[in-house]
Parts: structure tokens; sequence; C-alpha cells
């Protein structure tokens, strides 16, 4: 068994969400991310590694391929024996009514959103809501980032004005001139929304949101940058998830 | 004016650590980056420009290129304008004795490595010393990830058991079994020791940290992955600092 050039041109394709999308299907690669996405509910589509003798492949119907031929698909610097095509879920349009709901508002870098499913699944967020903008989970370097965490977080990607207008939870955001996070008293019950790299959440969605929260800084305030989405991200949900302690 | 072979040559080089080391230069590109690190103490060396009406440059010395040029010389997907050439300042031999100290045991990651800087930065840390292992912090992806926070950190590369042992502040780290920070009493004047993105801490390291601090997880115990260098990084400073408010 090989890999055919249909196959070859389809893995490729699957860099590009458009063909994502069509094809309903999306790549992960390397021993651990693999092996991960195989324990879930996810349905596979194909396998395929050089090293038939990998334990956790044991009885799946998998392609054996060259080194060379994995090289041809994959987009790792170093690839790792293993690729696989993963059937991407349907969604079920309704967003569960969840005690506490991560929300992102074009977040653009694939690593930024990697990091935070990462986070979501450290701190019990089930349910991370995306603006239609936001970067795609499926996006291959966001699988590859989230080391797992993909599969048990529920991710969707809505029009966020009306959402956040229908639901019933406070909604937070991180904003510079909000209130001190570390003196604030903070609801186990809330939705928290993130914004974008570079101007943070929208004009009209930050309209909508009514608690503005700031991390304090400590350093020189004339120079200091604004923090890292992810790293602010991680603040603040271990803010909302301490106080459970 | 344009771009000489040589300095073509040299600028390529310094992507690599000897060649930064023996020419005690470091790159930095585009608009934000330079303009913050021109606005520092730090000696300049040569400025690259495609544009010379840019108004941060005005009065500098600078060598006006082509497009192509920058193309050359730029590890940017995107070159942004200008490139510059800036010297590594010398480093005194001895740490500040500050009050609280950040401690990297192997992080390889420039991107981590960056994160982290603009984490000290934005927390008033403004001691960072590394393992003489830990990635160089003036590679080019560490220099651009930091957006300027570079200038405002003291980076040192030291023997790090040495240094541990030397020191009189109670020195702490992450791990998985430790005491739970959220309900842990810090101190202000402390350690915080954070480890290689694949393996934590080594063992000589572990055994001279004396206290080992626990970020509680409340997902999937079972399956969820650790979390990020960077994000624990942040969550572990804001701990430390929130005491302080």
């Amino acid at each position: 068994m090989s890999l055919s050039k249909n196959n070859l041109k389809l893995i490729t394709s699957l860099q590009q969400k458009k063909y994502r999308q069509k094809q309903k299907l999306f790549v992960a690669e390397g021993i651990k991310v693999v092996k991960e996405l195989l324990n879930s509910s996810l349905e596979i589509s194909q396998i395929y590694t050089t090293d038939d003798s990998l334990e956790f492949i044991n009885g799946i119907d998998f392609t054996k391929i060259s080194e060379n031929e994995l090289k041809k698909i994959s987009t790792l610097k170093k690839p790792n024996k293993v690729l696989g095509l993963f059937k991407i879920p349907e969604k079920s349009e309704e967003i569960i009514n969840s005690n506490f709901i991560l929300v992102l508002d074009e977040v653009n870098d694939p690593g930024n959103l990697g990091t935070i499913i990462r986070l979501c699944d450290w701190f019990g967020v089930t349910e991370l809501v995306c603006s239609k903008n936001t970067v795609d989970c499926y996006n291959q370097k966001v699988v590859q980032s989230t080391m797992g965490s993909l599969t048990r977080v529920t991710i969707s990607y809505v029009d966020l004005p009306s959402f956040l207008l229908s639901t019933t939870l406070p909604v937070y955001t991180a904003d510079m001139n909000g209130d001190n996070v570390y003196t604030s008293k903070l609801p186990q019950k809330a939705i928290l929304v993130m914004g974008n790299e570079a101007n943070g959440i929208s004009e009209e969605i930050s309209e909508i949101v009514k608690h503005k929260l700031t991390i304090p800084r400590f350093g020189d305030i004339q120079q200091t940058e604004s923090l890292n989405v992810a790293t602010a991200t991680a603040i603040l949900l271990s803010e909302f998830k301490r106080v459970m302690i």
C-alpha cells in the first residue's frame, strides 16, 4: 500500500479552510496528537504511518507509507511517523447552557487559539464560543498545539453580538480601564470575552459587555506593552476559577 | 546608499547565536520593535530602512535600502520597512539583589521566552535569570515577540545550581504534586523557577528547590495535558503579585 496521487492532493488541500469545510475532514500529525485523537470520540477517516509497529494503531485500518511520502503530506519540520485524517464532527447549532463560557472575538493566531483551548481544558471550561472571523480550530497549527485538548472542549463559531445579547449570564471582558480583577468579586457563572491580538474586542461587542476587568500592571506603566491574549486569558481564567477552591 | 555584500553577509550570519556572540550584535525588525529599541539605552550599530520618511529615524544615521534588499536580510514573512542592528550590552556578572527573580531552566522555545519577558515587564519583574541552555534572548524570534520589553528586563545566563544554592531568597517552582497555589501564603520576596517545555525543571534543580506549587486542574484529571510554560508562568506571577494589591 502507499499514497495515491488523489490522496496526496486531498491531504494537502486540507491545509485550506474551504477544503476542510467541503470535505468535513481535518489533519492531525505525530504520535502524541494522533494517539490522543484516536482515544476520543472522533471518527477516523484515514491513518497513514511509516511505522506499522506502533502499538496504538493496532486493530486500526491504516496505510503504510514511506518517509518520503510522509514528508510530502506533512506540515511539520520533523514529520513524526503518523498522520491521520479525522472527520470534523457535526455541530449542533445550539450552545449548551454551560455555567462558564469563554468567548473569542477575532483571535487570529493559530498558536494562541491552541494555547487557549489547552487552558479551557485545564480549567474545566468545556464551552468555547468564537466569532466567525476567529481562526478555524481545525487549522493544522491549532490541532498540533492543542495536544489533544481539542476533543474535550466544544467549539462553536457564531454571530457573536446576537449570542451575547441572548445570554442571561453576566458578560465580562479584559479592558485597560476596567475594575481591578484581583479585588473584584467574580461570579462562578459567567461569560468571559477575549479579543483580537492587536485590537482587543470590537466596538460592537464592547458596547454589549457590561463588566470590564483589568489585570493591574506592576511594571513601568508608561512603557509596558499589553499582555499577549493567551497569557491574559490564563490569568483571568485562573481568577474566575480560584474562587471555587 | 545600499546594502553591501559584506553587510548582507553579516546580518544573515546574526541569525546564529555564535555570530551574535562574536559580533556582539543582534537584529530587530519592524517599525514597532525598532522604534522601542531606539527609545531605549541600547547602542545602535546600523539602521536599514526602505522608507526614509519614518519619523522616529529622524536624526539617526540610517542606510536607505530597496524592498528587495530588505527581503534578503529579513526573517519576517512580511518585512516591515525597517531593520536595525543593535549592540548586545555588556553583562555584569553579578545578579542585582532583586526582591523577586524569575528563573528559567532550559526553556527552548523562542516564542515562550519572548512571552515570558513580556510577562516580567508587565509584572515589574526586572530580573530574569536563565540556565545556560535556555534559548538566547537575542534570538530574532525572541526579540520580535518581546515587543520592546527586552530592554526593560535584565537577563542573565548563569550556572543555575550554584546561583540557586547561593541565594538567601526562598525558591519556588511549579510541580504537579506541590501545594495548591491558590491557598498558599506566598512571600513578596522570592525566586520562581520555571522549567523546560517537555521535561519541567531538571532533577538537579528540583533537589535544590524547597517550595513546590501546583496550579489546580479543574478539567478531566485523567486526560488534561499540562499547561504551556508561558501560561503557567503567567498564572504563577499573577499569584505572587496579587498579594501586593
